[in-house]
């Protein structure tokens, strides 16, 4: 980024919970205002699954994230920024976030080698071969467009010795300084990212060393990769610790809705999961009482809705027994209509955890909520 | 039906073509009014495929079929029964039109056997033996609950010789008068259906017996089973012209959008056909151009809509080239847009042809329509 880099984005916070870390913001986009804490959907190959666009409108989604890797493969970085970019591409003029294509790359395992230049890889789809380097991932994501991109990262394997985190995450940084370089789009606000695997020291230090390069926004990698649940909380806890409270602060991948209410708690700010749309594909239903397997034998004559605190269209409209009908009949319509719901929960919860900071009663929210929603619903 | 049977269904002819056989008229069903000529998107398991109930009625569809066959053995008709019936269950409180079963238990094949006391066949899902008769097929619509129900018949094969045709057809009028005795409920309207196989005077002889048996409405089955279009229109138009103008008059399984138009003309006034949808799905999609299939690489970076004639969500929103990315890339929402895009289509000649009744320019709108579509889309 040059010295008179000047991205079109701003965070501002408005509320600050007197007795947790969360707080409630807003981030200023060329695509319009986004309320954090917010979630965003995940739409992998530029389509949230199963979703339209003006039904996740309706949903009241504000931002969906986008994968890098898919779109470079399929269709093309090129063929999007020729179609006048990923917002137009994909029907939606809302704010978007990319991510920088690493995570997947890195999941390709035996296909992948990783340099201090970047990584090198063959297509999942076709075998081709590719080199991704922190200039190109920045590149590609300026084609795509989105408001809100990400630097290339080393998503540190877990478990992993120290010797071997720091290295990774050290090179994450210099990574982070090349994609800084690059980066010269104003209508795109940089994020850096903290690594540091599971361990405090190196976790508060990647922090103090991403802030250092000075970015728009930071996000927190490597977390949610198979450790233990407090483990995690506890390294995003240090992370945002060391993170400036001016700046948004973005949990990657994660996670339950458990997950969003106590990471906002920490201070978090934005979060992105599969886990609501793939878990909808698969028929398990998040509700305010526990998941819903809707495939389940009890369901076949139940006329009750998914979630009766639920006053999405497929509550509105379905009845347990017809989602399970659905579901085994295999019908398109199962998909959406429990994606429609498992989104609407989502996004009902991180609205709730905004209002309960709104009106700074988020540790007691968060501990009715914890109780309310374990086990499972029947 | 006893004597009394006085169904809550009327259809009256509102206009009338001076230089063809079509006419505009409205079914009063239960569930609402419905303007003929009518085409009846198909929901062969209790949902038309990749839409939910809000998607079908912004596009227009005033009602639906659905299929008995698969409902009896998935979810049960009885399961349906106890959720209040088919609207309820499936969410949709338009009006509903169900087949007999027939079709889809004569497709089976090996799996079946005719007698004159019905079909027994096994289940395609669980190899379960059952047997549905004229009786049975009654009160399975009966459960199931749909303004409009069909008589149990058979579908003649084709080809067929004459004496085969003409038994299979005696066989349908006894089956025909055993589904009026068997129906009793008067929220439900039950059609007869003309069979004769590709023979004229048997056309004109099961439809003259259906006729006598004097039901609120008749069908023309076992059209478009493999023969030449010519046929097909030949066969429709003898069935129709034996069939009473003052009731609505409907052809089975057709069409493609110019036999809407080539069949509105002969008089009839409802269809249903899984062709919008089925091609949908596979990414062939109709316009007022003709055929555009869009997987072909010619459509990659190409920015237009699909029709640029056609107002609905998916030209609205999405370019060719999306479109075509979505479908490669196995997107639930390339189905949904693809079939939002059909009915839309589909819907917008029925609408069509009903304005050119109108203001009595179906003659010219038939020429012109026929003209334009011959062809594809490029």
């Amino acid at each position: 980024m040059p010295a008179e880099y000047a991205p079109m984005f701003s965070y501002t916070v408005l509320d600050t919970s007197s007795d947790t870390g969360a707080r409630r913001g807003i981030l200023e986009t060329p695509h319009g205002p986004v309320e954090t804490p917010v979630f965003m959907p995940v739409g992998t190959q530029g389509t949230v699954k199963a979703m339209s666009p003006d039904r996740l409108k309706e949903l009241g989604a504000e931002i969906v994230l986008s994968n890098t890797y898919h779109l470079y493969l399929r269709p093309g970085h090129d063929v999007v920024r020729g179609l006048g970019g990923l917002h137009s591409f994909m029907g939606w003029d809302k704010p978007i976030l990319t991510d920088s294509g690493g995570f997947q790359v890195f999941s390709l395992g035996e296909l992948r080698t990783i340099t201090e230049e970047g990584v090198r890889f063959q297509s999942h789809l076709d075998g081709s071969r590719h080199l991704l380097t922190p200039e190109s991932a920045v590149e590609i994501q300026n084609a795509l467009g989105a408001d809100i991109i990400m630097c290339l990262d080393e998503c540190t394997a877990y478990p992993a010795t120290r010797g071997e985190t720091q290295s990774s995450m050290e090179m994450t940084l210099r990574w982070a300084e090349r994609c800084r370089e690059a980066h010269t789009v104003d209508t795109q606000a940089l994020f850096g990212i903290v690594q540091g695997g599971m361990y405090e020291d190196l976790r508060r230090l990647s922090a103090r060393k991403t802030v250092e390069l000075d970015f728009p926004g930071y996000a927190v990698g490597g977390l949610s990769v198979g450790e233990a649940k407090g483990l995690m909380y506890d390294m995003a806890e240090i992370a945002l610790e060391e993170l400036p409270r001016e700046k948004p602060r973005y949990i990657m991948g994660v996670g339950t809705p458990e997950d969003l209410v106590n990471l906002s708690a920490l201070g978090a700010d934005m979060f992105d999961c599969v886990m609501p749309t793939r878990n909808a594909r698969n028929g398990t239903l998040f509700t305010s009482r526990g998941k819903l397997v809707i495939k389940n034998e009890r369901f076949k004559t139940d006329e009750r809705p998914v979630d009766e605190d639920c006053g999405c269209y497929t509550c509105r409209t379905f009845s347990r027994a017809y989602l399970r009908h659905l579901f085994h009949s295999g019908e398109i319509l199962a998909s959406i209509a429990n994606t429609v719901h498992n989104l609407a929960f989502y996004l009902r919860v991180i609205s709730d955890i905004r209002q309960a900071i709104r009106t700074d009663t988020m540790k007691q929210f968060q501990k009715d909520f914890l109780e309310k929603i374990t086990g499972e619903n029947t």
